[in-house]
């Protein structure tokens, strides 16, 4: 063949480190802390994670070593393929080269799983049986399931009620691997007894699902907690993705114009992006962009504040953009993005102006997806969509332009599992939602009272 | 890492031509015939496949090269990797080496579009513009879309009604990729509103299915038909899966005692298993075994005939083991393993004493798909679950002969779309069908007054 499709390492060529970003901040990252305001020290945390895991939230050290086993999980679909995307080139006509980071490749089908088997892996080492979790659409609850079931602990899921009812495909992926899967509000705990003696009928919420797994966590023995995003050490896991691909740009003597992907928590945008601003904070010139909904503009239109991780308020409060924890996200089909908060870090990076952020219309990524699956085979998830969908709006400009810039997107996970948002927007029956400017200064002023981060 | 995981091969590596059984076979391959015993040349074939089709169909060349084109649109997930099951083997507490080859890393999830892009290809050449074709659960149906899209054709599938009324998904899949899918019957054609006016409320089957693409492909201008197993041409089509195995093979400086494939229209097992063949016609020792379920015995208890490929004896008589066209499988969850007939070229092969057979009872297949799950993580298809259920079978009796045996399956697909069947075992729903004596008769007495086939 003329030209190679995509460039892949092999299992010799995985990174032996994982990239922390912590390392290499301008400013000091503003600490967790509590309601009035005072910094959350390890202690606080250990009823909820490992102290390995809290050790590595808190470090700044700037590589830390993967261990050997997870390095052997990982393998089973690590190093992922970096494409170039050509068909789509085509299809745009553009001169700019689209390269896309194949996560979708991980046995539950997404980037999640990057971080779910190492937290797995220290929950282990730390003398931990097992861990529960929440799960909106199912996308974190079934990496969680994969990875607790590869590395030997249990796993329960508290699943929103109306996912566990409505989306059962995902509810029987984590039992193939074995975990327990409640729909929440459940029975088992206070706080899910004290939701359902209130209301019967109710479909659930992400928020009501952290309190259920964070309290059971809490109150089992040998029992902790598991996040798929937002947090440090969880972005960290993730930045396995960029190191890759900057040596698979390596190997073919290329480095990107514009690093690209989609933003919830932060953990896949992170993940790929974090090692590239590795080599910004050293003067490389590379534009990075991080993409959220319209529907739920936390980088572009919220304040940056010190709220809580969930509506209950049972995290401390982290410093970050945030719409206000009582935020409830118009019902989009990228599930993984609807998301009150986002990950310090990130927000950090914004603050910094190390990053830049994009809000983007629903329609306008189905329309995106759709041309990725018609040109490149793979469908994506809706949230990759978001990413797709920025990649084709910098890829226009560069045909404008005229300029032959090299853009490269985290491809996040692919949208098998999701094919209802597909059938709706193939149906016309979708639509955009750009949130109404009432409804953002109601929810922000959820946060009055909180304690204010300090100025950068 | 101690010891790798995968054996990957670089697009470079990927064969450049197929393998071509018909070469070595020791007898002749009864020819297709008509209701007469009279075989049936290329021309009768013509108004439903191209002629480059029907040329491959017939074709003893040993090699037949892969168009430039066809390579660089398999390069978007071949060469599919080569694992070893080194958590299975530890599970099992064998001393056998397990083997798999990963088709489930292609966009619709199994080894199908391997052909379905070759077949594309071939009619666009032949200036073919639209491709019509059946399927049951989806699968085939959504290689094809996947293909045509790729390769600039419309393609049209009608799909068993009561698949497409109850499994929305691979429907949706086949739109994504801008294909056109039909509930059947459907009132578009004869064969269709025939069936409509008698029962109008018909779940439909393959067998009418078929009978409604092929007319449509007839009747219809540059229209042609696709089939997704049982053809010499798809056949060899699909051995790039074994080529690639063998290279990697040669890579690690081994080679498999026993090849296994499940079986059901054939293609699978004859991808990976042919190229192996090719070794043992040559005096290699190498077993090579077909699985298939008990629900629907074709190679270990029908008998060898000249059959129709369809309910509606629209096809030519393909001289095979079958059941009888009449044979309507029970509902087991493999779908794609559920059909009366087998691959001539399988078929012989049997005869001809270079593989074996063995039927696998449906839940030993679902208990070895979920310990494959739980220790390799990738959830397979049902279908493959039955080639995963007699490498157990294998590996144990290696342990019990204490026999360092190199084992090597074809991993079909993954069972992303396939979790209904998941469900109904880990609910204890599921039970074994063997096929009874008295229908296997009833259904076999369907062939009488057919041509028979020549002795070998």
């Amino acid at each position: 063949m003329s030209e190679i499709t995509k460039i892949i390492l092999t299992e010799d060529d995985m990174p032996r480190q994982w990239y922390n970003i912590q390392a290499d901040l301008k400013h000091p990252l503003p600490p967790p802390v509590d309601k009035e305001g005072k910094p959350i020290g390890p202690d606080a945390l250990a009823p909820v994670f490992p102290m390995n895991l809290i050790e590595q939230e808190m470090s700044t050290q700037r590589w830390i070593d993967i261990p050997e086993e997870i390095l052997e999980v990982l393998s089973l679909w690590r190093p992922s393929p970096l494409y170039r995307a050509r068909r789509l080139e085509k299809a745009l006509g553009t001169p700019a080269k689209i390269y896309y980071k194949n996560e979708g490749v991980s046995p539950p089908g997404s980037h999640k799983p990057n971080t779910a088997i190492a937290q797995a892996y220290y929950n282990r080492e730390f003398g931990i049986k097992r861990l529960t979790t929440e799960t909106g659409a199912g996308q974190w609850g079934s990496a969680l399931a994969f990875a607790c079931q590869l590395m030997g602990l249990e796993c329960k899921v508290f699943m929103v009620r109306i996912s566990f009812d409505q989306k059962p495909f995902r509810k029987i992926m984590m039992q193939t691997w074995g975990a327990e899967c409640v729909a929440s509000p459940s029975t088992e705990t206070q706080a899910g007894r004290a939701i359902l003696a209130q209301d019967p009928d109710t479909p659930g919420s992400l928020g009501i699902a952290i309190s259920e797994a964070i309290e059971q966590a809490v109150q089992t023995d040998k029992t902790r907690y598991a996040l798929g995003s937002v947090l440090n050490h969880v972005l960290m896991h993730q930045t396995i993705i960029g190191l890759e691909a900057k040596k698979q740009f390596a190997k073919i003597g290329a480095y990107p114009d514009i690093v690209i992907g989609c933003c919830g928590g932060g953990s896949n945008f992170a993940g790929l992006a974090f090692p590239f601003l590795a080599d910004k904070f050293n003067g490389k010139d590379v534009r990075v962009i991080a993409i959220e909904p319209t529907a739920c503009p936390t980088l572009t239109r919220a304040p940056f504040a010190y709220d809580s991780g969930d509506v209950a308020m049972m995290t401390p409060l982290l410093a970050m953009y945030s719409l206000g924890h009582t935020f409830v996200p118009p019902p989009i089909h990228a599930g993984g993005l609807r998301y009150h908060g986002m990950a310090p870090l990130v927000s950090h990076m914004l603050r910094e102006g190390m990053i830049e952020a994009v809000a983007m219309p629903q329609l306008e990524c189905y329309k995106a997806a759709l041309l990725f699956a018609r040109t490149e085979g793979f469908i994506p998830a809706p949230e990759t969509a978001h990413a797709i969908a920025a990649v084709i709006r910098e890829a226009d400009k560069a045909k404008e332009e005229g300029k032959e810039k090299t853009i490269v997107m985290n491809w996040s996970g692919h949208g098998l599992m999701d094919l209802s948002g597909y059938r709706a927007y193939l149906e016309g029956k979708l639509s955009d939602f750009i949130l109404p400017e009432e409804m953002l200064k109601r929810s922000i002023a959820s946060m009055e009272g909180l304690p204010k981060p300090p100025e950068l």
